[in-house]
């Protein structure tokens, strides 16, 4: 058996709350590891999560997808005795075949304050022995070669040499759900990750318009999953043309169809409420960059959004697309969005730009019966409550 | 006079759009030059945007805070003539000293396809000729320690020996304007620059608590308006208790003092959607960042957004606190932000972290007049129209 040391870092300041964020982080530690056949026991003391399991290294690799980790460290747990911490980190820095052409440092912790040495003493202690036998130079900045770190606690110490990078955030569920529209391009897979490492778990809902779109739908909720600890991602399909045909059909008669992207998104949308509202998700997610495209302006943003009852989470509005593609390599979803794509077939040659409240009540009220581009649930409402009053 | 070569990134993707974002970003380069007493002529031909100016180092320091510049080079004009170009790189080498010890590439571009010679034949052509004269090693990566620029034109060459990274975005003024409520912490002024970033004129608002917090959201309005090329930052300021009082005082007599944080939200975001009406503003900003605090849950963000007419654009809700402060840093707001803060006299000790719709209606009901929470448009209508219906 061997040892992960856990670092949550946002958590820890989150006061009165921080035990029920722990209690959630262990929560999605052991699924992690039920999710990929590793057997080991979670706990935790202080401001940290241990976890003893058999495949160390493995168990990394997996862990520092798990959301509300800020980096893990497997370490090696041994007497809390300053001879027996030098030798240990000796053999830390042999294992990486530390040497006088390489820097290390050390970086130590003393949890337990009663141990008999401060942690500038310990940090002397440690390197010079370290320095003595390999011969490798000290460099106290972030670029040494190594770093050894040192935890002191009660009843033993921890020496580790590696540290690995987790995504931070808050720990999946913590933060309740929302319903993430998800196309088959590169944003919305990225906007769904973002908002799943804030703690909120996400249902994926997906207007099915081609084979090609959903394939790549379902490929990037493939990836997400790998990074849903504590929560399961389900993802919905529907059928595109049932939720727009008509609309669509009743703008093709009035010569409208400029307005189709505006009537699509809001269909969406509020279809999407439906959805969250069986189950129980409080909010919408999307993948909107402002002005990224010639028709996400704000003027079609306000019309888009005008009356949709669940806020609407745009975790990229103010990103730069080279940001998001950053972003979307990172995550694992650049690939499957750009595989080959398939066109929206009611896109019109020339969207709109600026749409207005007033242009969607006037054409509302051309369209007749007022149920155009929402969901069934308000079908027989009058535009009043519509919201384009 | 010198002269700059400015490039642009994402607006060189927005096809027929693209001369509208040009013209745009060569308004805000002439307005940066005149506000920093700068004289100088802007023009632009093919995918750049040129600066001819006296004072070069000094434009470029200031030019790379205009929002769509990618990044920017001082360069010289030269003769498009190999050996005027092979001479002229060579004392770009020399002014900063290149040698032996030190590593160079050279990146050709040929906008002239009629020039002789093709960009892989300039870049052997150019980097012998720096090689033979100063002995510096050839490294085509990234890592180089200086890349020589050469771009071919029609009559003319430049070749540049420094690139200054600007901040990406869009033109400000490009995409229509919002109003960002701005506290004197560290959130709201970094959301409000992300979508300035992304084009969006942003008129900041602040609700006057304390002499402390006016001051620093005052400080951090001088910073955005470092950024505000084409666009003047007109910072509005209203009494916080004209805004509340009211409300908070109805609360209290309900006992429901728990609310305070919920109403008090929704009060701001009402009174922002006036302003953002009379300053054709078509939607809001805010810092929110999921969980960050105990009161930011999803829950609370459905119950303060419910009925808010305008979009809310919320730039942080995907990002960590680490995140999040490491732009306040590189915006120059993190100091004034960080300094003694006062705290809001309406905090309640326990603030509701699980508000809902039906709940805030129970209490809206109690409340009798139905104006609690709203903005004084709203006045006298009924809570149905409130959107609690």
């Amino acid at each position: 058996m061997g040892l992960i040391v856990i670092r949550y870092g946002e958590i820890g300041l989150k006061g009165g709350n921080r035990w029920y964020f722990v209690k959630r982080l262990r929560k999605n530690v052991r699924d992690c590891l039920k999710k990929h056949d590793l057997v080991g026991e979670v706990h935790s003391v202080g401001q940290r999560v241990y976890v003893q399991v058999e495949e160390v290294e493995r168990a990394v690799e997996k862990l520092r997808d798990v959301f509300g980790i800020v980096s893990l460290s497997p370490a090696q747990e041994v007497a809390a005795d300053i001879e027996v911490i030098m030798a240990e980190a000796l053999r830390v820095a042999e294992v990486v075949g530390l040497d006088e052409t390489r820097t290390f440092r050390v970086k130590s912790r003393r949890a337990d304050k009663a141990f008999s040495l401060t942690s500038p003493a310990i940090n002397r202690l440690v390197g010079a022995h370290v320095q003595g036998a390999t011969g490798a130079q000290v460099d106290l900045s972030d670029a040494a070669d190594l770093t050894i770190g040192v935890e002191v606690r009660q009843d033993h110490a921890l020496v580790f040499g590696q540290t690995v990078a987790g995504h931070g955030g808050l720990p999946l569920g913590s933060e309740g759900r929302a319903v993430a529209l998800m196309s088959g391009g590169i944003d919305s897979p990225v906007a769904a990750w973002l908002i799943m490492r804030r703690g909120c778990g996400v249902i994926p809902i997906h207007f099915r318009q081609s084979e090609v779109e959903l394939a790549k739908f379902m490929d990037n909720c493939q990836v997400l999953s790998r990074y849903a600890y504590g929560w399961d991602i389900r993802p919905i399909v529907l059928d595109h043309r049932e939720v727009f045909d008509e609309t669509y059909e009743k703008l093709r008669r009035l010569g409208a169809e400029r307005w189709a992207c505006i009537f699509c998104k809001r269909a969406l949308l509020q279809k999407a409420c439906e959805i969250a509202d069986q189950h129980k998700a409080k909010a919408l997610v999307t993948g909107d960059s402002l002005g990224q495209v010639a028709s996400q302006t704000l003027d079609n943003l306000e019309v888009i959004s005008y009356g949709i009852e669940k806020p609407i989470l745009r975790p990229l509005i103010g990103l730069d697309k080279t940001e998001i593609t950053a972003l979307a390599r990172r995550i694992g979803t650049f690939e499957i969005s750009t595989r080959e794509a398939c066109s929206c077939p009611y896109l019109p040659p020339d969207p709109l730009t600026k749409a207005s409240l007033p242009k969607l009540r006037a054409i509302v009220e051309k369209m007749g019966d007022g149920d155009e581009g929402r969901g069934t649930r308000d079908k027989g409402r009058g535009t009043r409550e519509w919201g384009v009053e």
